[in-house]
């Protein structure tokens, strides 16, 4: 068959390198012409957030999840050695030395390959985050809409 | 083909927001007529526990695991911002105020809609949980039959 | 179809319970006639490190990574009730209780099985891991070998 093969990864993770395998996999897969969807929910939305701090109105609750959580891709921690955010200095620092892309650069290299970058709705509402936070040119979706997508997926990953 | 998709979860983890995850997209794919299994190992199979203590003869290492792991879905911990026990209030109550259905909901509408839930038997003597310390209505099983199913499976996802 | 089925696993993790997870799932599925390839990449690199100390010339941080990192399967902690260290010997002595495979010998069934175990050059590059600190009889390649692999896949999953 010359179908297009798809690719789907559910980013609920907000670590930063998990972040970054999920991105590695799926910039990968749109150069090997892959149909690639990431799927943002729970903590994997901070990949999407704004760096700058954004004026929206919002509860008590939600101001709270919003301070607390990373503003932005380059903000995360690390699932290990975290060391209270040395961690992440120091994977950069060896990033950096390697030539290895940083995480802020894969999503922007995602969005130049046409990747589609969804936001999950019911977790953006559960931890209070608005449109106007989160990136441009990026979509607003269910659970429904990303197992339309998985359903014929080839690779289907959890990250 | 009018062939039934399938979707096969394996839930490992013990995360409250990582099975409510999981649940919300076996719902919904059962929910599109595909034919469900949530495969529960390791700290996964906390969620299939009761809430009230069950009367069980245990060695003394299964009787530790049985007390410090949660009894049932309503007392797992988070992955992120647990806060020793607060992140789990703060996100039920944002839960609640947008109503969003709290996982031993989730795990009940489940059953109403024939998704196969399933027990690990290894890890479950590994952790030394017995039959009637899990909700009713559950299947045990082994590694065998979950590739079973994940082999045909459209959608297989590891949480 | 009379086609050899596929499975295909990202190790992302270094924890003991999910390596255990991702080798019993792989031993089985090779034992039902899938061609098995598990991909190590980030922190699951290290099920694949030797454990005893190797003489190899790195610089700073490459040095610091490898004393921080555990050296092989025998030595990699839990990822739920860790309780510095005493976990995964609480762990190891149900296992042996109940006659459970240790992950090392998970890791020898894996190889005798001709499961492929592939480490992943660009993380190993940034870990400062070098192939004569892995085991003998691995493969190694990046994210296009596991997507070649993947999008043909039965079972794909990410632990």
């Amino acid at each position: 068959m010359s179908e297009t093969k798809k690719t789907t990864i559910v980013l609920f993770s907000g670590d930063y390198d998990k972040a970054m395998a999920a991105y590695i996999i799926a910039n990968g897969a749109a150069a090997y012409d892959h149909e690639v969807t990431i799927f943002h929910t729970f903590w994997g939305l901070n990949a999407l957030r704004k760096d700058e701090p954004i004026a929206v109105k919002k509860g008590f609750m939600e101001k709270m999840f919003g301070k607390m959580m990373p503003r932005g891709a380059d903000k995360m921690g690390l699932s290990k050695m975290n060391f209270a955010g040395m961690g992440p200095k120091m994977i950069k620092d060896v990033m950096k030395k390697h030539n290895a892309i940083p995480l802020p650069q894969l999503i922007e290299m995602a969005q130049e390959q046409d990747i589609k970058l969804v936001a999950c709705t019911m977790t953006m509402d559960l931890l209070g985050l608005q449109e106007k936070e989160l990136l441009d040119n990026i979509e607003y979706a269910g659970v429904a809409a990303y197992l339309a997508d998985a359903e014929d997926g080839n690779v289907n990953l959890f990250i």
